[in-house]
């Protein structure tokens, strides 16, 4: 990618490995782990993301190698359509930036989608139209026109950062009737409910309202790394999109129908059709429950996510602690107490617990219910 | 475990978390990522372990709490019987570490062998026999009659750090003939290649020549933590032993049957019928490699351990690195060039690799294959 | 420390490292970066820890180890005098604890102070005699007289986990007739106000009102990482001692002269007194506010704990965060706008905050400035 | 730096913090800490540095963030002459680059110097000139005249990645007649011993057989955290400066009377003037040699960087580890055994290594000595 590779990669003496051929594995792609849906892949996306063609700082190939690495399956180059901070000293041609990294995805198997951000004041604010042929097309005076067009190439179209402070009037995150009219001309299908380190309640409203998919993107500008993974930053938030295959065209068909959720700062904001299955693929009860005062429950987490456990309900006299952590790629452990007074005909205990970072509407925890199996005790024998 | 504990463990604030009830999530197990073999379950074991009943600094539970956390299956506690460092202050049983570690072995399903070290200087050294009926039983003088009381009880024995510098005579690591008798009289079935932090390459050798088990142990004295996995202190060393269930039985009739492989500082020592399907259950290629100038091809290690792989051979006319690392749990890429240019005829290419932490000997690294698939160019659009 | 050691610790090969002596480099020291007071030495105590001389489960040793390791300066071992849950199998002599730990501590420059838990039921609870002679003195009937031994030998005593939810009566934390008989009879110095994971509101007023030592301890049972620095959970809980020099004898005389903060969970409670140099004496403003439009305050945090700064006024028409965090170790940013206009007469912006982890009594952040010169702009050229 | 900051940077709700303000501390720098030098600064520094106006992946401004946050003081943008990956799309001015980071670097307090790469074919290579008024005047066809041009603006000159293996010839590193010539002609000053992660001990010599300057650098073209601090990717290269202040003119001052090292991979390469007073005022021992058969001295290293060291003599019949890491910023421990044998009148130990990670010449470490005070042994009560 560097001029040096167009030559030839090999160093004469890697530092710090004598004086063998240098080991080359710095490229590494960290995979996501979320389970599949039924009859859908869970695929890891980012619709809203900039380069030094609109005013992001870095060359557009930079954001594949960065969606790879971070185990993206799809990302959308969206450079502003009216906004070229480096006019100076870029070229304008608004749609050079996804061409470059659309080559780059090709590479690396990322899907790289086409896209542009019409860049207007509130109404409507920013939208971002997605699988476009042509985003110069985009270039004209009227918002209202320029969405159009957009739609004419069959754009999906979604609000940006609808809560964004720096666009309030009277410091209120409003639905303006721009936003009806939008709606009501098949020129919104999508909002952010997430954008960067950005969480709006009222927009989540909206989209459980009226049936809007909800969306989580960085919109980053910088190099992902001075954002995200360091000190105080957490991971890059995504859109979790459950499509029938990977390709770009499974993910359009599933934005069109709502199969998304939000996931950002370890928390998945979505439709419980969702989130139940992700919750349900992801964590597995190992062991039975022996009818004994205490047991040790092991429940493991296959996913990436943390998932939060606040119980929902008390079991009967049975004892479980008030809340749980059950940690991405680990098992931990629940104490049951109280087992023994169990009635003999009593063979499975349902545990109730509230999931304070999967969240259906604002505040709206899934409740999920964990089934364990009651067990006479073991006959005693080491096992 | 705590007295504290036997009441209530509830605090009112938890620090950190403002009013709310503690979250009691600390208890944590990391799972060691291996797969299963065809027919055998991949168990990670560890036969060499000290509690304050001889020289260890921790009470018996610790190591099993330890085990659990670290993804172990089974332990095996091994206190010396002829050395007691705190016989002052602490009761001569040994039989009750055991007792006192099955008890918790059982709340966590860590399964506990039942051990004991008998200690004796070289030849013929320190030997273990684990699976035990009544470790006092061991406690005679002469070395010969353990080692027939313990087989009486239908023990497994095996030879302890054999390279351990403290017991060398002229300073060379040897086999004595009272190691001869042993094995002739049926005493001695496996042997420590790998003790602690140290790897022993003639004992190794012993192994494979005279068909015994290859072991890696820790000999943990210390709390574990304050060994492993801190500054410059990787993860402990682990037996892997490859059992037909997860019973301490089980692991009995494999170890007797030599189905072992032992895994210290990254590496893995073993046959290898044992070390290609860990290979190769690991790794997967994740896509074909089109014939063009340049491809990526896309590596996955769905293991717990990196992989360290040296080109075996050059494909032909295709250029492949040297070196490359396939990091635990991460994609990588390997680079291919020249694909162009192969006959239309070939539809696999088959690249040979030395994996260097995968050892069948000393200085002998496993040789693997990985099958790709030579794909004719994509049609060029965007998928 | 264990029997391999007793001989010779080299091995023949150290994993990883080919056939070269090992680097046995795995005892490590990590400070904790605290500034001193002027005129006293800000020594790291844990004065509240256990070994399986009660119902620790580790040997005394252990936790000289561990204190040296995590930068602490000294420690005092607590073994219950009414309740040796191990009683079976370790002998009963309540001053072989603090003898075994006491070498060690001679050995690493740990300091070790004798001392003993008195446990009784709620109330008065359980009590830590420190500076002891002789801890068998105080195995007798009532609680009172338990007291009087130790106070006879000169001891600080200090109330144990006044919130403990386990010794709770009407499930409300209380202050009861027998401590105010306590405190008039000079039996008891100190509270905790914090002890492991718990933090207690009303005994910190208590500490207040009554000019009590607060401490903060770990109550430690376990290995101390199977609970601290782990999956969950932070840093040791500590007692900050402000003392004249590092003996024993300056910790005895500083304690009773109430010189004292407890350190848990990144915060630090403690009298405006001591929190207000530890403040000033690790936070450095590096360069003066130009007068911009646009200013970036460089703020160097040389300490070991994170400070939480929120606003507490707002400095004119100047802008400045609501929030910032000053890392550890590191330096950080405040975004000063608005300076461009201040008046030429100003030489000096005094930004004052409130440190939300900096606590003189419960929910009472330590108020701090940062005083920053004001600055011509640069006359333009680059430096 | 992104367009939503030109208006207002508070979020509604910012994510995980519940309903308040946001925390906005992600921009850290963490220092880089070696000691200072009697009489000179020890300036952090990297003269090798590229953009979109050459090959590089970013714009300008990122590589003074980048920079700030790793602890440096200084960087070189050094973008090509000859070569514009991007020619189509980004302006064609040898000048911008440095113009547009320079901003930045006046905003954070980094310096930053104004230089190109004269990129040609071998001999003479590629050679960057730092300290540069105009850069478009060195694109002239001959390269000697595009560094006599260079030279004349006061350019300091060095010659980029000797080593490189695309640009060998025959296979090796040689120095050729042009080189000679760029020497006599005082055009060239210095030599890249280090670039990327590569080290050419050839040049290394050369450097010091005719006194050019050291100097490491990273030759970066993606963001930076694309190659460093990640899975098996260390900390970047920087040359050190050892300079009178902390200004561009000191830095030129410094680098013309080559008081320079090359930090790279955990190793320093430099003379033993700059790399002894870096380590004796980065280590020290903490405490004196009690007269006992085992003592442990406590040796803290205060700086960044891990010290490797070997024994270089044995002290008479006092045993100390053939091997010992002092790690960074951490107290570590030697054993030292036999010294109750010593003779009465001994009052120090000398305890003589060699770093061998500081490195003066090729396979050469540096001696250093640890002077330990021998003391008669404690009258044995506790401290």
């Amino acid at each position: 990618m560097i001029w040096k590779a167009f030559l030839l990669a090999l160093s004469l003496v890697a530092l710090g490995t004598g004086a063998e051929a240098q080991d080359v594995s710095l490229r590494v792609r960290t995979p996501i782990r979320l389970p599949d849906l039924p009859g859908y892949m869970t695929l890891k996306c980012d619709f809203h993301i900039h380069t030094v063609f609109s005013d992001g700082l870095v060359w557009p190939t930079v954001r594949v190698e960065e969606a790879w690495r971070e185990g993206l399956d799809a990302i959308a180059i969206t450079d502003h359509i009216e906004y070229q901070r480096f006019r100076a000293d870029v070229s304008t041609n608004h749609n050079r930036s996804y061409e470059i990294a659309r080559e780059a995805g090709a590479d690396l198997n990322v899907l790289v989608i086409h896209g542009a951000e019409i860049t207007r004041q509130m109404p409507p604010g920013h939208l971002n139209a997605l699988f476009l042929s042509d985003a110069n097309a985009l270039a004209v005076p009227d918002w209202f026109d320029a969405l159009q067009a957009a739609r004419k190439q069959g754009a999906y179209i979604m609000w940006n950062h609808p809560g964004w402070e720096a666009q309030l009037i009277d410091r209120r995150v409003q639905w303006f009737p721009e936003h009806t009219r939008l709606l009501e001309a098949d020129l919104m299908h999508g909002i952010e409910i997430v954008n960067g380190s950005d969480y709006y309640p009222e927009p989540h409203e909206w989209a459980v309202a009226k049936n809007l998919a909800v969306l989580g993107n960085t919109d980053i500008h910088q190099p992902i790394n001075l954002e995200y993974k360091i000190q105080g930053g957490g991971q890059r938030p995504l859109t979790l999109v459950f499509a029938r295959e990977r390709t770009v065209e499974a993910i359009k068909e599933a934005l069109f129908n709502r199969r998304t959720a939000a996931l950002a700062a370890g928390k998945i904001f979505g439709d419980a059709s969702f989130l139940r299955p992700l919750f349900d693929g992801s964590v597995k009860v190992l062991n039975a429950a022996p009818r004994r005062e205490k047991t040790l429950l092991q429940i493991h987490n296959d996913s990436s996510v943390d998932f939060l456990l606040e119980r929902a309900a008390k079991p009967g006299d049975v004892s479980i602690p008030e809340k749980i952590t059950l940690w991405a790629g680990k098992t931990g452990l629940i104490e049951v107490r109280g087992l023994g007074k169990l009635p003999a005909a009593i063979s499975r205990l349902d545990l109730s617990w509230r999931v304070t970072n999967l969240l259906t509407a604002p505040n709206t925890p899934l409740t999920v219910k964990l089934e364990v199996p009651v067990a006479d005790p073991a006959p005693g024998k080491n096992r």
